[in-house]
């Protein structure tokens, strides 16, 4: 009856998802404030004050007929000559608004890319461990998947296994830096040789590799971190971003790509995007965030309550003996799992009312993801249940 | 460079936004006020008066961190609750929550229902003529879409054509009553008759065969006609729905999909559509939008303004000497070529500024649709312009 594709899909449904609901389950049993859930990647902190105040002012001075109408599949034009400047600001960069799509969110904008680019059995490119619906959004126009394993001390790409991987049939990379799930953000040294390598690969097959940059964690980086765009390293750079995170703003399904000029016949690479982002049916952004996030570019969310979180869940962590990888952005702190199979800790770990999710979500087995962008008490708090999970895997913490 | 798909979609690109486009052009030339564009689809009336209030009272009371958060990907269930509790009303059906789907617009849903039930190669039948987008839509998930010819007196379906049409591959219906392009509304004996023919082939192939009812006109009927709700003729029917036209919203991208109980296998199907939705990349609807369409669901679009336009376009085009299907809802009014070739018609009317689009365009030439979701006072003008066009081509108005 369904088609054999969503069939697939429902077998192998959302890790993530179903680890949200057995924590739902669970507060129904023991209270919501004795369970510790680490499932969901959802910020945390509140729109910025200015929001409401911009949306009310635009509901009261635009034209309604503007404001919730129709207009180009790629967006506004104030809108996008608004997004080109702020990068232009923050990264040197020299865009304009024909540099800029608007899109359903990055979920979106990342179909709208891979319906753009890819032909059946095309291959992508990604580095484990990744967003695990990256595999749906390839499948839905039947490329070929095609994970490369890290370098399990950083977590950033293995490059020389990168390198081989890279063939004749390669259409795409995916990046995502700051990573979801490992917090890792790729150093300079890596963006570079990433680079170097697509650029060599391009000239050996004759042909167009995408590097397709998914940045919805662009601006959550902690520390001496900083900010990057990362159009500068490749020509061939697609960028898809979102504003869930930087503006709390999930629900609204509001992002963009960018398409630099550098792009190889970067005006018929636009034309096809807004095409498809007609033809799949999202036709455009949603029209009043469009306008609000133009006005809200210069906005920035409450760092702070993530950076105290990271702090307090990897410091603690560590002392209780547990391998974390440091994470430098997201809000996701990577556990190596102290038996190889990681779904056996998962369930141990539900016993102390903590919700995790299982690396092999990401493609990337013996490891768990704690999305920690929830309240900095509970973040205190389950540092008791962590201690008693370490204590039952015989982990020995400092000092003991 | 591009994937073939898209570069065929550039190739076959928009003939309404060309025209639309074209409109545009001559504006430039000869100022906006003495083009007549009946070229787009966009809702003329404003939103509501109560809109803006609406969503203010939504923005000071509710929690942001629910109101622009993540939800399930069928959206709210207060929401869900409200649509279904509103067409119960007005329908006499007996929905629940958990039958409705919120979707990126109509468009967004037809494309979730599409990836849910084809399979490569399966067939989709469409009544001639129709709104374009289908093409792309079903040429998404590798369908073929089948159009069957209309009865070219009423412009309501030709019975005899779609019953033969059906066969083993057939997997889909699509109806749009009231009909883009052609404001023609189908008739209770035309949706008893389909029904009863699904039902029979149902049985003959020992396979479901989906109606899918695109219902974004369903509340712009006029005179005697009645709002329809289709779900009754047929009990493997998906509705889809959009927000656009009932309350002037076309660019918030927000709608919904009805799965009845009566559909086989309910359940699993309202899975797949859920899993539809978020792995194409919408995740789901607009969340502030879906509560703002929550509360406003008993609002009603202007329709007198575009009752106006319809009744002076209608009599004014009759009494010129065109042949005009008569229009009984949305805002769209189909005329018969006076020649052949109608984008020949369509390049004489642009001579006297009219800009009109081609038949072709809907998958039916030999004649063009005037979209009259524009300013009265311009249709009352355009009546002299579409005197000379008549002239031109030597039509004998009435009283001539």
């Amino acid at each position: 009856m369904l088609s054999k594709k969503i069939k697939e899909a429902l077998a192998g449904s959302s890790a993530i998802r179903a680890m949200f609901v057995e924590g739902k389950e669970l507060a129904e049993k023991v209270g919501a404030e004795n369970v510790f859930d680490y499932s969901l990647g959802n910020p945390a902190t509140p729109v910025p004050d200015s929001f409401n105040s911009t949306v009310k002012e635009l509901l009261d001075k635009e034209d309604s007929l503007v404001l919730h109408g129709y207009m180009s599949n790629s967006g506004y034009e104030d809108v996008r000559a608004a997004i080109a400047d702020n990068l232009n600001r923050r990264f040197g960069t020299n865009f304009s608004l024909k540099n800029i799509v608007m899109t359903v969110g990055a979920a979106g904008g990342m179909n709208v890319i891979f319906k753009t680019v890819l032909d059946p059995g095309e291959e992508v490119i990604v580095f484990a461990p990744f967003f695990g619906e990256y595999r749906n959004y390839v499948a839905n126009f039947d490329g070929v998947l095609i994970p490369v394993a890290p370098d399990y001390n950083t977590f950033q790409p293995d490059l020389d296994a990168f390198e081989k991987a890279v063939n004749e049939k390669t259409k795409a990379v995916i990046i995502n830096t700051p990573n979801n799930p490992t917090g890792v953000v790729y150093s300079h040294a890596t963006m570079k040789s990433i680079g170097e390598i697509l650029l060599k690969k391009e000239k050996e097959f004759g042909k167009e590799i995408y590097l397709i940059s998914d940045e919805p964690y662009r601006e959550l980086v902690y520390g001496d971190v900083k900010e990057n765009f990362l159009t500068k390293y490749y020509h061939n750079t697609l960028v898809g971003y979102s504003f869930s995170k930087s503006l709390s703003l999930p629900g609204e399904r509001i992002g963009y790509i960018v398409v630099p000029d550098e792009v190889t016949e970067a005006e018929e690479m636009l034309s096809g995007l807004e095409v498809a982002n007609r033809t799949l049916g999202f036709v455009n952004a949603p029209s009043l965030m469009q306008k609000a996030v133009a006005h809200l570019v210069e906005e920035k969310t409450n760092l702070t309550f993530y950076d105290k979180n990271r702090k307090v869940l990897y410091e603690g962590l560590k002392s209780l003996g547990f391998t974390c990888i440091k994470p430098e952005g997201a809000f996701y702190l990577w556990v190596k799992s102290p038996v190889e199979k990681e779904e056996e800790f998962v369930r141990t770990a539900k016993k102390y009312n903590l919700i995790l999710v299982k690396g092999s979500a990401f493609g990337c087995g013996g490891y768990v993801r704690l999305a920690y962008c929830i309240a900095h008490e509970k973040v205190v708090r389950s540092l008791d249940a962590f201690a008693k999970l370490a204590e039952e895997y015989g982990l020995k913490g400092k000092g003991e």
